[in-house]
């Protein structure tokens, strides 16, 4: 059996989150994609840099707009290993990000198939399309493997 | 008639916010308080930071967790202009904020009393305590102005 290979945006943000995991930080990675390469990339990093905003989304997403001069990521996909949380899927319509692929669903923190569902509401000023389960089962690997190690 | 007076750190809040509109940038302002000092403020400056996080409350948030040098900002109190919209409501609970003030309700983007409401999921891990009202017609004034001469 051959495993269907998951795409080289998704093994960038997995080994950014590894990265995250060896900082003791909590494994999610994430980068920008634009016209196939990679344009921003972060890792989650709130603990070290005492910044609660400092997760993988949003550092990936400001690092894209600051390297393209557009605070706005028109035709940019976003990929990260774990379904965004409230304020980075608020952070995905403000730079109208154009698709959205997560490898793993956050039943507890989620907020795009979970809880407050940001994209689902009138009020979204921008809705990217949504992709999600390539890389899942590594991604939850690594972040089942961090908390296991901290009980 | 006397009118009530705006507490101090809304009207810090609305002077940042006309900041904000002199720089071009839609005017909101915010500022954290810890035990009634100014520990972080911010304002409004997508636009020429390149930055689709660059939210009044954002910057607040992360300047007062970089001067506390802590992620959370347990017992602080944000105050901003406007009703946060879903990522600063996001970043409200990861920041743990025990109290938010907001003057102007946000029909369109609002995410606290509005639309994703952030707070009231059970997936939220954190709910301030949340008040508003408070300079109210002052804020919507700002922002009235500011999108009047850009028409």
């Amino acid at each position: 059996m051959s495993r269907w290979p998951i795409p080289d945006p998704m093994q960038r943000a997995l080994a950014l989150a590894q990265e995250a995991a060896d900082a003791g930080e909590v494994p999610i990675g994430a980068v920008v994609v634009r016209d196939g390469a990679i344009v921003g990339e972060g890792r989650n990093a709130p603990r070290a840099a005492h910044d609660p905003t400092a997760h993988a989304e949003i550092a990936a997403i400001r690092a894209a707009a600051s390297a393209l001069g557009d605070e706005r990521l028109a035709g940019c996909e976003l990929w990260v290993t774990l379904e965004p949380c409230a304020m980075c899927a608020g952070a995905i319509v403000h730079a109208r990000i154009a698709r959205l692929y997560y490898a793993a669903p956050d039943p507890k923190g989620g907020a795009v198939e979970h809880g407050a569902r940001v994209f689902d509401h009138p009020q979204s000023l921008h809705r990217p399309e949504v992709y999600s389960g390539m890389g899942e089962a590594e991604a939850a690997n690594l972040l089942r493997a961090f908390f296991r190690e901290r009980r």
